[in-house]
């Protein structure tokens, strides 16, 4: 029509500045994961989760809405996006620890190297975020789902070191309550404490009540 | 209109027939919860979660639609009404073991609790509730979410006993992992084995390796 006409109307203009702008952003914007996961918090804190769509969430970090289905399978997932990069650090980690590890220190090496990604600005988020799923069972879920894929991401480590399934599982099951723990601990703590140093804690603390399980369960007087 | 007219129509006496059915049947039906889980599971096995609706389900209990959202709020929670039900029998075991119990004793209890529920009958069930789980995210969520809610039971009961908050927490996933692992043993055992059997050894199991997290994750040759 463009070509057939030989005049280009308002609309027309107005499209292909659209297709223009989608284009430079989309390769402008290296950061768009992590600018449309700022834009999603803080819109799901402030009006709602389910009162959100992807396209304010979108329209918010300068991207559109194709840019966010490029990144993210859907409105539950950019809330997910650091989990999957967290299950293949722990994974790395330990498959990397030295051979004669205890699997305690497996545990420490993995939070460790979660440790890297724990930053002041991520604490931040991390606030927003214990908000928004603590007020979505729907979110909860997803949450769940993660969570249970990172646990896999240490078994399998662990059973490629040679750890029987039972125990890989267990270290698993382990390893991601020390990891809540210490973002719980991180979290809560006023000052940039290290996460590492919680970390290294929570692991120590649970290795040390997993040895006793066969103590009694209430504490003499 | 009925006394209005003087008539009955054939409209009219279809609809007090429907009435009349859904009363008699949710009266005569104490069953209707095991009959819209039997039906859910048939349904999804031989045409997929996705494709079957309530009302297909509810239809082949023998119920309607309305019955169906008595018991359940949503198609995924026919697949986990007795997680509900383990949630509390857990809970309950915990709290009323012996003061001296040790933590594995509280755990070996709330299994030993859940072995009732565990008949021949549900494992059939729960073979084909693993391959429903196995095709669709979405109910692996939900499923977790109980999982949740379980732990968090035996996590309370510990407390309530109290244990400090991280070894319930600690006892909560092993006493679940534990779970898993038992209902897995009991579901590939042929025979008629009891799941109180599985879920001792398997508590147990999980003790020996427990102890033994600071030994070397690699099994010496």
């Amino acid at each position: 029509m463009l070509m057939r006409s030989g005049r280009i109307n308002t609309n027309t203009i107005m499209r292909l500045r659209r297709i223009a702008y989608a284009v430079l952003v989309s390769r402008w914007a290296p950061d768009a994961r992590e600018r449309l996961e700022t834009a999603a918090l803080d819109l799901f804190v402030a009006n709602g989760y389910d009162q959100t769509t992807v396209a304010q969430i979108a329209d918010r970090a300068g991207l559109n809405r194709a840019t966010f289905f490029r990144y993210f399978a859907d409105k539950r997932e950019v809330l997910f996006g650091g989990e999957d990069v967290l299950a293949s650090l722990f994974g790395d980690a330990i498959r990397g620890a030295s051979p004669d590890a205890t699997l305690t220190e497996c545990l420490q090496a993995a939070l460790a190297a979660a440790g890297a990604a724990m930053t002041p600005q991520q604490r931040a988020k991390a606030a927003q975020r214990v908000l928004v799923v603590a007020a979505n069972t729907e979110v909860q879920e997803r949450g769940l789902l993660k969570h249970a894929r990172m646990a896999a991401s240490i078994s399998a480590a662990l059973c490629a070191r040679g750890a029987d399934e039972l125990t890989a599982r267990l270290g698993a099951e382990v390893g991601m309550l020390a990891f809540r723990v210490a973002v719980e601990r991180w979290m809560k703590c006023g000052d940039d404490g290290s996460f590492a140093l919680h970390a290294a804690a929570a692991v120590s603390d649970l290795q040390v009540r997993a040895a006793g399980l066969d103590s009694p369960s209430r504490p003499s007087a």
